[in-house]
């Protein structure tokens, strides 16, 4: 079955969702985006994603094409006309169309598009019972990568590298400290300890990571929001990654080397699992 | 009159011109482009616009979707349906559609598409005789600019600091050396040097920046490719850059102050010269 998919205010055959060569999107990467999780059927941290959305759009000098309620209300149109259960829903946001220049358009209309991708069991993903292996890459990006701009090209790259190399992941590396993973935010554990990159326009400020060093917090854990070398890393208690889509996963090896026991860890495992616990009941 | 564009083998009135929404060019600016000028309906440096493409595509592990010949064909047909004198045509290459994934589709088919602007008197541009006036900005951008990609967000928002400044265009500097312009490379001139960066990671091989180099030392100037400093360039006796579409276009002020007398120099004036007059000569 042909997924339904949003484009301006339509919902079309994905086969027919498409959008104009002269797209700033397509001819400057002039756009941002957003990725909620959908579970049983209901959106997971919409708000959190929205707030982004906005303030990404800001930070381009762009505003929010249509308010929140119109965006949640295209979001369940979506989930109902797919028939999501467990998915996750993209939202992508451009300048516009106009003919190509590097300056802004005077009065282009933004783009919007919207579709679903369905992940059957993605609470449930067998991966975060063994953990993921990541290598470390030099982190080669630009310096505003706490805009969620779709300029991604670095981090699907990176993602070839480690599966390339038998990894699921790569942690990107800038002055001999982790930033973050390619599509996550990267995290270690020492004595109890949580340590994860204070934010800043290194990394993104992932709407995952707020939740769960908000649960962290509250379930009495010590949160160091601080860089962390790799050296650190390998010879952490434990390692993992949070994001929209993967929740909190374990990391169990860096650079071919077990971090602590091989396997997922007692604090990783417990943060996913009130993680999944709280944002279902929260769920909209 | 609506244009025709090229779209995968198809030409199309610019109002059909799309691509789907998941065209990793639009998802992930999984992308690179080449924008060649046309002067008198003739195409100035093509092959070497060709080769950098399949040197860009290659980079990043694609392959040419199509060959030189065949390239060639689409431009000359784009010229012809466009009724093109003086102009561009910009080409762009994705790895084409698939559904979203960081990790490369294994059997997309690659997007091309072709489009032409219209730009009569390329070669007369009056602001060759005033010359532009540029800004300096910190270089943000990723560390492969060798690769020309559809990554343009950053060098989109140093054009409209510019012009916010009352300038025409935004020099980056990396570590106190110029890297190059927005959208062409850098130069300056003292005491009768060419002093222009090196080729590397951090900025883009312009093919004008190859053929100008070539005329200027053909012209028994002496050049000098080195990383040179703001301080340098403000105290240059002339400053100027080159782009396909600008040719080589005199710099006259640098973040408000006067580069040597304010006005265009006798090296920038005579190498735009034999620049328009050499490639026209060998214009295909």
């Amino acid at each position: 079955m042909s997924r339904i998919v949003y484009v301006n205010g339509d919902f079309v055959p994905e086969e027919e969702a498409s959008v104009s060569v002269f797209d700033r999107g397509f001819l400057f990467a002039d756009a941002v985006y957003e990725v909620t999780s959908v579970l049983d059927g209901k959106l997971i941290d919409f708000d959190g994603h929205c707030a982004r959305l906005d303030r990404s759009l800001s930070e381009l000098g762009m505003s929010m094409p249509m308010d929140r309620d119109a965006f949640l209300e295209a979001h369940r149109e979506l989930v109902a006309r797919n028939d999501i259960g467990d998915g996750l829903i993209y939202l992508q946001v451009t300048r516009g169309a106009a003919d190509r220049d590097f300056h802004y358009p005077a009065d282009a209309t933004q783009t919007v598009v919207m579709f679903t991708q369905a992940k059957p069991g993605l609470a449930e993903n067998p991966q975060a019972q063994t953990g993921i292996k990541v290598i470390s890459i030099p982190d080669l990006r630009w310096d505003r990568c706490d805009i969620k701009t779709t300029q991604l090209l670095y981090a699907s790259m990176g993602k070839m590298k480690a599966r390339a190399e038998g990894a699921d992941d790569a942690w990107m590396v800038d002055d001999g400290k982790v930033t973050e993973g390619t599509s996550n935010n990267a995290y270690i554990v020492k004595d109890g300890t949580i340590v994860t990159r204070q934010l800043g326009n290194e990394i993104l400020p992932g709407i995952t990571r707020t939740a769960v060093l908000r649960f962290a917090r509250e379930a009495q854990m010590k949160v160091e929001e601080r860089a962390f070398t790799l050296e650190e890393a390998r010879t952490a208690d434990e390692a993992f990654v949070t994001s929209a889509s993967s929740f909190v996963m374990p990391v169990v090896e860096i650079d071919g080397a077990r971090v602590g026991a091989g396997a997922p860890g007692p604090i990783a495992k417990r943060l996913r699992d009130i993680y999944i616990e709280e944002m279902r009941r929260a769920a909209s």
